[in-house]
């Protein structure tokens, strides 16, 4: 194993802009996300080539306000759906709060700030990876 | 920000048990990938509630051997491919190596141990997320 490689230590490559601040305004479902930017640190923007408007990209984030000690949860938040495993569930609270989210560029403004949509995240929400959507298996 | 969420240092919930031995045995791709077992410890067996048998899951693994300080690759490690920012390929060299698979839940052996297919990571790769595939967006 390579030494960087030791501990599952994950940088931030950027962070999320967005209109939402805080837990509560989020929508609770991709239905009524908004637009969001993915601002992306100078020092991976490199990393970016081959991404262009229309290219639908998974992100995944880290959730920095979840809480990481629950194992089950009413699905949605809502008290009326029974218990659920967190690993059968899209809770942000769980062990590892990474969010996965599928997203379509829709502009690319300048090198590392990109627009798309639609992106359930709070503002300042750290970005930790991009990978396109294969069709094959996604 | 919660006190463990300041860094975003994750904890693996289990491991990859896979007849893949080595990074050279994998058929890059999933269409030649074996079947592998996701072996879950105690601690988060709790989180697996209401995963059964023909569930379709995402799994997010820690690519344990993968190179951090890579930021463009020749896509499915083929030089004649043009070189490609790992952001939008599958590269598992990426500066935080998490991969992405979609797996189908074949069989769950014991409580904490299930088959799962095709999953195309090395015996021994970290587990670090399970989430279920959302038909509305997936």
């Amino acid at each position: 194993m390579r030494p960087s490689n030791r501990r599952c230590l994950l940088q931030p490559i950027g962070f999320v802009r967005s209109s939402l601040k805080r837990r509560e305004d989020c929508p609770h479902g991709p239905e009524g996300a908004p637009d969001a930017w993915l601002e992306i640190a100078p020092a991976f923007i490199e990393g970016l080539e081959g991404i262009t408007p229309g290219c639908e990209l998974i992100v995944l984030t880290w959730l920095h306000e979840a809480r990481r000690n629950v194992l089950k949860v009413h699905p949605r938040g809502n008290p009326d759906n029974p218990l659920r495993g967190v690993f059968a569930t899209r809770s942000p609270d769980r062990p590892n709060p990474i969010g996965l989210h599928r997203v379509q560029v829709m502009e690319i403004e300048e090198p590392g700030r990109i627009r798309v949509r639609p992106l359930e995240v709070l503002d300042g929400t750290p970005i930790v990876d991009i990978k396109p959507v294969l069709r094959s298996s996604d």
